[in-house]
């Protein structure tokens, strides 16, 4: 039964040989997801097998490369851990993270205010931060400059929204999350809701760049490619309120050395906010009395609506 | 700096501002490896992200369907251990593997006898075989139908190779390899050396089908997918010769239940041969007395010359 290709009289060619009997491969897979009990399965592994399909073919991966890429997914799995996601920081620094986000953030119809863009989420957000009152302050010990943080909730028609739930979270300028502390604290981090006019203000820490985790293949990674771990400065929002999309977004801080080279490309020149900077002493607008450096910024927040189905 | 994408006049088709924003991410991730050290990984990881980013945007991958496959990757990782890669066993249930192997096995040129087509390695493989005579048996006491497997081994102008390394290795009728025991028993393979006529005879186990390990992550998707698990039943060799390419491949079964649902596409027409069944008592060539049925079948191997760089 060999030889079938070697057709009588008019040998054809090998270049075409070969497509073909890629094609036959890629084929035999697609159809073998059209059993899939769920539709939607079917429709999204028939898609990964085409695509990433396509990649072998046009880079004509080798067997050696192949080898390679398995040790390399082999050690991201065995990187990952309770508290460690290496699956997310190599979706984050091959933009896989934020072209989801980008694909589910559906630009506002035109001539409307536009909604607030998103970013990516990041591994960072744990439930059950602490409440405080508006005005108060999510440092709860963790160290760096104050900053004074204030803006509205407000839909795309420009109305204000009372009683938003905001939940934000950064990293201290050590550029660690509290959760990357061997111990159980719980400080850079809080939840507040906007008041009756759909004002909120709170303290938190002005951002400071930080590396992601880059001790683990997704590290090597980076560094065989040249590129730098450090994420932009930034300070992670959480708005959700009833009858409106959940945002999920950063602001980050205008002039940061880091905004162009973003290791998870998460900065959208819309996020880029000034953190203008005051010198010791300087009164703040609610009565505090500050030593050092504080900054302050004003982050107004806009919803869109939530998609009903029809 | 918000709402940057509000023109005035003309308000842009929103559907084109999606397009644009999504390019947007590729183009910057593409471009964050052109600081490769190395030409090839920067080639493969550009094309990755181009091919992986053409998926999210074809299927509109939801945030959910995101956390899906974060989950599904860490339960492959957590399931892969020093004696089960279910990374191959993904790669081979997507057809990548069988891709990369046709990706890398051009097809001879035409007018002369082509090379036997090669397939998946799999996982089973192991060094160390025993060495086994011109006609012995591999099993060493692996259970199943004795089967006399015979042929020649030459290069696609018909000479035959005298010398020719042959690793042969199978499942026993339990459906299970030597390794996936708990003990260290080392049955249902071994390798010889073809004679100086470049011929080759040995004792295996007529092939049985037998299922993929299926109960972790890759099996759930199998049965989501309505997939069997089974793989045709097939005999595996590796044949090595100075100045050939080596060759991966099996023999499978014509008759075979499962060769058109192989579960990981590893069958070729041109490897599907006819084991033929003797009944109880019929005397073999070598004369040996067979209590029960057996079978032979005869395998004719053509190597390819080895690519030398120019």
């Amino acid at each position: 039964m060999a030889h079938e290709h070697t057709a009588e009289g008019t040998d054809p060619d090998p270049g075409t040989l070969d497509a073909h009997r890629e094609q036959v491969v890629t084929d035999a897979v697609v159809a073998s997801f059209t059993t899939a009990k769920d539709e939607r399965l079917r429709e999204v592994m028939q898609a990964l097998v085409r695509h990433t399909h396509a990649f072998i073919r046009e880079v004509r991966l080798s067997e050696d490369e192949w080898n390679q890429a398995i040790a390399f997914l082999t050690a991201v799995g065995h990187t990952t851990t309770d508290t460690r996601q290496e699956f997310v920081l190599l979706s984050d620094v091959l933009g896989i993270s934020m072209l989801t986000v980008a694909v589910n953030d559906a630009t506002a119809a035109p001539g409307v205010i536009k909604a607030t863009e998103a970013t990516v989420f990041g591994p960072f957000f744990v439930e059950n931060s602490p409440r405080i009152e508006p005005g108060g302050d999510i440092a709860h010990g963790a160290t760096g400059e104050p900053s004074l943080i204030s803006g509205t909730v407000s839909d795309t028609a420009g109305n204000l929204i009372a009683g938003a739930r905001i939940e934000v979270w950064e990293a201290d300028s050590d550029g660690m999350y509290d959760v990357q502390y061997d111990n159980d604290r719980l400080t850079g981090r809080a939840h507040l809701y906007s008041d009756a006019d759909g004002r909120y203000q709170f303290w938190g820490l002005t951002p400071t760049p930080y590396p992601i985790p880059d001790d683990g293949p997704v590290g090597q990674l980076l560094d065989a490619a040249g590129r730098s771990p450090m994420r932009a400065s930034h300070l992670h929002f959480m708005v959700t309120a009833p009858g409106f999309r959940r945002l999920v977004t950063h602001i980050f801080v205008a002039g940061d050395a880091y905004l162009g080279t973003d290791s998870v490309f998460g900065v959208k020149e819309s996020l880029i906010y000034d953190f203008e900077r005051h010198e010791p002493g300087t009164p703040t607008p609610d009565g505090r009395v500050i030593p050092g450096t504080w900054t302050s910024t004003v982050f107004d927040i806009v919803l869109s609506a939530e998609e009903h189905s029809p």
